[in-house]
């Protein structure tokens, strides 16, 4: 089967938004085994919508839109496909019903506009909405679907998850498609790919390799007659793959290292605090993004190496022996947070992020983790801007305490 | 003119990326007054890259093209124009050459597939890269353009702006488009369209009514016969713009709030510290995010509501009067952290972002602000996720900080 995306919207052609959307179809369309060949992006102007419309149905089965189904003069969507169908449009009165229902539980009048979403031709089947007022269509004719979907990515994707989706797979879906993603830290995208060779040039499952700000992620992809045969054939391969790379693998699919962390913390009833020379807060910042994170995050410092020296005791003799940028000092900053707060992990961090600081020393950075159990050192160069390095210390020092944590809550 | 985007990837398809490029090229053709009709996105893919060539011959004037110069057998755009031109393909010798120099200067041997990139076909004229080994193509044949220009945003940009938007602009300009942005900050979108109506509905200049993340934006934008005459349109409307909206524009173009405040602290030879309860470190990270971050920067501090409460003596009087998130709190701390630190600046900031914390007030937050001059409090409530009240409380209190220091230099 072999799809097409049309993505509708002017305010796409200035540039004034990026298309999500058309991204986030192409990464579902696979699932299905469903190919995607082309995506096109058209203005809000009918006459080239059904150009676009023409062109697509003559080199693809199932042509996917979103957007220009909204109520002004400007959406032109159901207009197009009924013209390039050469049929009437009526009003579906039930439509409206549920229309003015829906403004009434908000106290407010349906403005006359809105009539226009009821819109409808012989061939659409109406696709519900539950998050606004602008159903899809669902349109088969001689073997070709036209499936035409709002603008709004929140609209949209339930519309793909509660409908369309399933609807495809049941009509097109000889073979189940599943996926899983592995993320790791702390290895080369070429150390990864070194090692995970022979999976990379496997055929089912097919494995791909991605960058992330977060480390590198495998996705591990199979094609079987059912879910359970597909979900086998990768959870095969990615039982392989984790005895491969052990602990560099810290989690998958949806995982992130923080709400990981979060999770490992709030179960074993432990708390943090942390201090960061040079990262400018990225490490509270990143860590605190967890909902729950007042119940596990102290305390956080954000200071300079100055202050570092005055406050915390760091010495001259340590400086000389060990550099100020040293897991030394790192780990002597970690264990007074967690001294000075009680708590059960203390983390410093020490990051050179600002160009020609320390002798062209960018992109170094320290970490220390203290617990009850012992102190830890690490130390690491990143490449990249001052931002980019800030971030990436974030998760190197976030992926060393999950380690530790990991390791500590397996013997208890 | 009429023109086309051709993004060109299978990463694209598989939704890996998004379409950065096209949005990024969308956003500037306007500029040149060139009209922008479709965009197409394609594989890996030499026949069908051939098909898509063909239809946008047939309906633009300029096509622009994005991804597939690189040096591997999947990288097919030099091979799919020259078979739509049906000319030969040679090797460009000086340009082997130069990919040969660039490698030395790294102290590497050039891989042979590079000699790939140094590909020429009669028609297309070279466009330099001085990011990488992947030079572009100009290519006219009858009164059209191809552009095709790499795919990594860093390289097409800067092969956008040097070459490429100069070249357009001198071949097929009859008017200059001149274009700035206002960014406001504390007005609701409603409010700033109310004000600035009578704009929003002008021919020329235009004014766009953008919602950011960091506030409402102006983008104003005149055509003329010359720059100086779109210039004058422009800003004459945002004089009158700013004499309506006032301090609620914080800044234009490409101005960050960080920036600005970073610019008025060194120049003024002032520090600050900060204290945030609720905000897990953004709004120090939000400042530190700017490179000299460490000439005015003293102190960040991260805390939760009970230790503020112990060490920094807000004491049960003072909650019961007022409330924990209350301005008054959010004083008391900037003053406490001001005089720790001694600094030109305290900044106090209290969030609410948590769900269900406190009676349902998620999205409250108070700034307290003191300086030598005296002290500010601020409240305000935001709707959203605890990331995006996150967000909005470190821009409200830049933005704060912000007038202030303007206010403050403004006497001296």
């Amino acid at each position: 089967m072999k799809a097409e995306i049309i993505s509708i919207g002017t305010e796409l052609l200035l540039g004034e938004i990026t298309d999500t959307n058309a991204a986030y179809l192409a990464s579902q369309l696979p699932l299905l085994g469903i190919d995607l060949h082309f995506i096109s992006t058209v203005g809000d102007n009918k006459q080239r919508l059904i150009e676009t419309l023409n062109h697509a149905w003559q080199r693809s089965d199932i042509i996917i839109t979103t957007g220009g189904l909204g109520p002004t003069e400007d959406d032109i969507t159901r207009e197009a496909i009924a013209e390039f169908f050469q049929e009437p449009i009526t009003i579906d009165q039930s439509l409206v019903n549920q229309f003015k229902e829906l403004f009434k539980r908000f106290n407010m009048d349906m403005p006359e506009s809105n009539i226009k979403q009821a819109s409808i031709i012989p061939s659409a089947g109406v696709i519900a909405n539950p998050r606004g007022t602008a159903p899809g269509w669902w349109v088969e004719r001689a073997e070709h679907v036209i499936i035409a979907m709002p603008g709004p990515p929140g609209e949209m994707q339930q519309m793909w998850s509660n409908v369309v989706a399933p609807q495809l797979q049941k009509k097109y879906c000889d073979a189940i498609i599943y996926s899983k993603t592995l993320k790791t830290f702390s290895l080369s995208e070429a150390k990864v790919g070194e090692l995970t060779r022979t999976y990379l040039l496997a055929k089912n499952p097919t494995v791909g390799i991605y960058a992330k700000p977060d480390g590198i992620h495998l996705r591990i992809t199979a094609k079987a007659e059912t879910l359970g045969s597909a979900e086998e054939l990768v959870n095969k391969a990615a039982g392989e793959i984790h005895e491969i790379l052990g602990k560099y693998i810290w989690g998958s699919d949806s995982d992130t290292l923080e709400g990981i962390i979060a999770n490992l913390l709030i179960t074993n009833n432990m708390n943090l605090a942390v201090i960061e020379a040079g990262t400018g807060g990225i490490l509270a910042n990143t860590i605190t993004n967890i909902p729950e994170s007042s119940k596990f995050f102290r305390y956080g410092i954000v200071i300079n190496r100055d202050d570092l020296k005055r406050e915390y005791g760091i010495n001259d003799d340590i400086i000389e022996q060990y550099g100020m940028v040293s897991q030394e000092v790192a780990c002597k900053m970690a264990s007074a947070i967690k001294a000075k707060y009680e708590t059960s992990f203390g983390i410093g961090l020490i990051g050179v992020t600002e160009p020609d600081e320390l002798n062209n020393k960018l992109g170094t950075i320290v970490i220390g983790i203290e617990n009850n159990a012992g102190k830890h050192g690490f130390k690491k160069i990143y490449p990249g801007t001052r931002m980019q390095v800030k971030q990436r210390a974030a998760i190197a020092a976030l992926y060393e305490l999950k380690n530790i944590l990991t390791e500590e809550t397996k013997c208890t």
